[in-house]
Formats: structure tokens, sequence, C-alpha cells
């Protein structure tokens, strides 16, 4: 019998998701989820939601969202793509760019997804160590892949690359860029000034963090027509179910609730870097709504097993430049004092 | 420059959705929408999505509608693979199995999305014409593919092939069959007992037709834990947000409602069915939510545009065996009796 799946699916290693606890008590500061509910204005949309929107398929084209964002970022309703969460956008421009003869190339270590994705597409990748102090790598402009993708602000490093850096990285490139933008809410630049200037460089952003929907599902790209329209060819029809495309462009048009709601993550983001950092813990500058944080003893595996222990769920990655550091999402306060009680606590009992 | 794409995605021809008119008075019969609301406990479940359902990432496994859905049909919840709309799961099966040298074949016509998912993976199709009154056809079993679809009730034709045809064909393959049971719900039979006794054979299920659930996207598979467990592999992390979930459990829970759902789709179909008979269609049996009617005078074409100038949405096909059909949903009893007195009026015209 030939064998039912493709060799490379075969083969595949899937992406591991962040550990979710049952128990809705936990403090769950794991997978970047924001700790805040989303506007009130997207459970306004949600109620409006009748059974002519149910029964129907949903706009293919999210016209909408598409005209509430262009309005928000400045740019065209043509330049804008929405999807099924970020994910499904980076597999459909990876889908687009990406397969034998064509390598997916990023510098590392960054989101951990991107070589499932390569490896799905049959395609090698082309992983370029960052820098020093997480700067974009030389290296990164020789590649000859078939797309670059930059995660920036990058997880789980929380840095930040300047945008000038990332304009000349995309002169050097004939391919296309994709910027992963899904945590830049918490930052204070961003690339999209780069469209005019860059026709290969597309934006992702998310609405998973600074929006409070990472239940919905909703991520969007901002890039040229000739790329945008490349995309919509390989997505599916009605990729945004009605819900997810009601509560998203209720989102986005509250603009205080998102800019209230971004501005209390990064005061307790601050307070809670300072906090760790009086615990011994090394913890650079974060442009994210997560902090890495480096510890050696009691060693960062421990630490995260004793948290664990407590209901305390942080991300922990057993790979190099890594292993040594925990990846934690800022909480509401009540939730950051928790942790630094229960990390005092571990780190005075060894 | 090189290509910023590769070449089968350039050269891809998209899938062209049924239109989608903006005026909600229209008459939309032309992409097989159930007339009907969903259940009422589809509202109670959404009303229920608070922020904390909304802020965190929902459930990777869709672990409620796997226990609901497998309880319906008498599996195991691990049988079960939940996605973004039936379309996602077509397309995550043909990654998995397509690709250069691993062609995708099926019997035509039928859905003309399955060429373009193979296109997408840059494989090839093998298109085998049904047989007469659209048995499968002999061929079928000889194509030497990666994966075999049929389309049972198929669209756009509404036939139904025996469940017993299926299982010979099944035993004649060396590589998955999936039954594309999209419009099932309609029909008097189906392929889930196949499960037990062919291993290659796979099942796809649609919430839009029956449940009325077109607006949330969902789908789903059922088939043997190794085949889910690959297609998992494939899927983004979170493929389908918590509102299409929570909605999707309600719906399949509420057995009540959808008998009665189906039953006056099948009711209205069957009066349908009569009506444009007696107007001089040539229309077959129907096992799904919608009739292919047959028409040369005036040829189909003309009577699809006249229609749509009276705000009545059908779907013509210009292609080879559908140029002289329409394929028309079945609407409420109001939508169906304007659509035969536009008919009449069209057809005394000439």
């Amino acid at each position: 019998m030939s064998p039912w799946f493709r060799d490379n699916v075969e083969a595949l290693a899937a992406y591991t998701p962040g550990y979710q606890p049952a128990d809705r008590s936990a403090i769950k500061i794991n997978t970047n989820e924001n700790p805040y509910p989303p506007s009130p204005k997207v459970f306004e949309a949600l109620a409006r939601l009748d059974g002519e929107s149910l029964r129907r398929y949903p706009p293919v084209l999210w016209d909408e969202f598409r005209r509430a964002a262009a309005a928000v970022h400045g740019v065209e309703p043509e330049m804008i793509m929405a999807g099924n969460g970020g994910d499904e956008l980076l597999a459909i421009l990876v889908r687009c760019c990406c397969g034998p003869r064509r390598p997916l190339a990023y510098p590392v270590p960054t989101y951990s997804l991107y070589p499932v994705l390569a490896a799905i597409q049959d395609a090698g990748v082309r992983e370029i160590p960052f820098g020093a102090d997480y700067a974009i790598p030389e290296a990164l402009s020789e590649t000859a892949a078939g797309l670059t993708i930059l995660c920036n602000p990058n997880a789980p490093t929380a840095s930040f690359v300047p945008v000038d850096r990332i304009a000349e990285l995309a002169g050097r490139l004939d391919h296309v860029l994709l910027i992963d933008e899904a945590y830049v809410d918490f930052a204070e630049d961003n690339c999209l000034r780069l469209l005019a200037e860059c026709p290969n460089v597309v934006i992702l952003r998310s609405m998973s963090k600074g929006y409070s929907l990472a239940g919905m599902r909703f991520g969007y790209v901002i890039g040229a027509k000739r790329i945008i329209e490349t995309m919509i060819k390989v997505k599916d029809s009605y990729n945004v179910n009605i819900a997810a495309q009601a509560a998203a462009t209720a989102a986005i048009r509250d603009r205080d609730y998102f800019d209230r709601n971004v501005r209390r993550i990064i005061d307790e983001r601050e307070r809670l870097r300072i906090a760790l950092g009086e615990l011994g813990f090394g913890v650079g500058d974060s442009r994210t709504n997560f902090l890495l944080a480096a510890i050696s003893r009691p060693p960062a595996r421990k630490v995260y097993e004793k948290l664990t222990e407590r209901n305390i769920y942080v991300r922990y990655f057993n790979q190099e430049g890594l292993a040594d550091k925990l990846r934690i999402s800022v909480g509401t306060s009540a939730q950051n004092d928790a942790l630094r009680e229960a990390l005092e606590e571990i780190i005075r009992q060894g």
C-alpha cells in the first residue's frame, strides 16, 4: 500500500500550543493572552447577531472590518486581508511563497510555529541566530529564501528591532518580507510607514493581544494589493466567521478602550519587570505583553515546575538560548502580585 | 528579481463563491444556505460568552463539541476533528495527502473547490465523469491518486450513490477516500457505518446546511484516529473560535430542532420539485437542500439573468453538463412560491 500521507506530513512534529488548564482559577500567564476582557462594544456586536447573520455565509472579504481597519491605519481597504487568527495568515503566506527550493528564512529564537509551517509546505528553513542585543543578523539578507519573516517585537525575546534596520533588510531582499507584528500594540513604533517605500513588505497584526480577542481568532495583514490579492486566492472562501468579523470590527473601532487596555498592560509590565529584577531575575526591556526572565539558581525549569504546582502557568522552552529563562505574560495586578510572592518563596526555598 | 510567489499560486484561478447581494430582501437561493434560523439554543450559547471566553484562546481540540458529536454519531471523541467550515477540513486533508506526484481524484461534475485545493498543493487532478444516473465510474478506482473525494449526496447534481457501492470503491483504493457529506442531512442514508469496515474512509460533515450555521463556519470530520491525528498535526493550533465551538455544540445537541428543520426543507424540496416539473423543467431526485433543474427554452443562462433582474439569485455554472441547468437552493415556502411565479412569467415571455 502506498503511504496515505505525504512524507513531510508523516515526519512532521506539530506545533505545541501553551497548556490550557481546566481550572479557571489558575493563573494562566503562559500564552500572552490579555488579562482584561475586550471592549463592551464587542458584546453589543455579538448580541446583534440574528438568525439571518448565522444562517447566511459571512462576507467573503470582511467588508466592514476592512473599512474600519483602513480608517484606523490610513490605508486603502484593499490593502487589508483578514484571517482566522494571525496563524492562518502566516500559513497562507507561507503557502504562497514557500515550497521545495523556496525555503523560509527567519532569525532565531522566535515564534516556534514558523518551522512547522515550512515543513507542511515541504520547504526548508534558514534559521539565522539574532545578533547581539537581538539585532537583525547580516546573513538574513543572503538566504535566497522564498519568504523571510521577522517577528517584531519578537517572541519570546520581547525585543524590538528599529524600523530603519528593517527598511534596509527589505531593500536587500528579492522576495516578500513579512513583519509579524502580533505584539506591536505594546511597542512605541511599528512598520506601517514602510509600506509606502518597500513594496515587498507585509505586516501581520493580531487582535488576540491588545484587543483581548484571542478566543475569537482574528488577525489581519496589511500590504500591497498585489500581495493581498494573491493571498486571497489561496484562502478558504469564507475564512472568518460572522461572529469574529462583528467582534473585530467593534473592537478596532473602540480606540479609547484599546488605548486604555494597552496602557494598563504596559504599566503592569514595567511594575513586574522591576519586581522580577529585585528577585534576581535577568530581565531585558520588553516591547510586548510578556517578559523573558532569566534565572540560574534555582534552575529556570525547576522554577517553572514549582510555579505549576502552585497553579501558576508560565512558558518554559527547553531549547538553545532559552533553557535558563521563563516567558511570563503580563497579568492583572493581582496575578502579578501572586506571581511575585510565589517566586519569592520558591527562590527562598532554593 | 525572483518571482514572489510559487508558480502554481501565480497561475491559480481562485474558487468563485456564490454572489452575495447587499440587499437583504433579495431571494438568495444560490449557495444552499438553510432559509430558517438556527436553534434558539445557539443564541443562548452565544449569550453566555463572557470576557473570559473571549480573551482566552479557545480549546485546541474542541472538547465539548467532540463529546457532543461523538454521542450523536456513536463514535469515540478522538475520531472527530472540527474545522473552520468544511472547506478548511477539505484543504487540510488535501494538504496531508496531495502534492506533486500525488494527484487528487474525484468524479465530475462536483464541488468546484476540489481542483482549486489541488492546484494550491501543486498537485494534479484526475477528473472522472460520473456514469449514467451519476453512478460511481469504474475508472475512479484506478487513478493512482494521493486522495479520492466523493461528494455524496453530490453537488451540484443532488444525486446520491448507494453506500454499498462506496464500500466497494473504498476496498479497491490504496489511499484515503473522503466522503464529502456536506448535504447528507437531507438524504436517507449515509456512510457512517463504513468507518468500521473501511479504515481508509473519512467522512466530512457541515453545519452550514441542516443546522443553519453557514455564518458560523463549522464543519467536522469523522474517521479513524490515525487519519484524524495526522490532520490535527497540520491544522492551526486554535482553528475554531469559541463562538463557533459554542454554537455548534448547542446546535448538534438540539436534536429535535435539527430534525424539524431538516424535515421542513425536505417537504419544501419535494413541493418545489413538482412545481418546477409542471413548469417544464427537467428535475431529477434530490437528496440535498437544492434542486438541479434543466431547461432549454428559454436557455438556462437567460432564465438565470431574468431571475437576477427580479432580485432572485440562483446558481448558474457555465460548464460542460451544467450549461442547460440551474442549481436552486430550497427556500422558505414564500420564497419558493415567489420563485415559481417569477419562472412562470419568464417562461411565458420566452
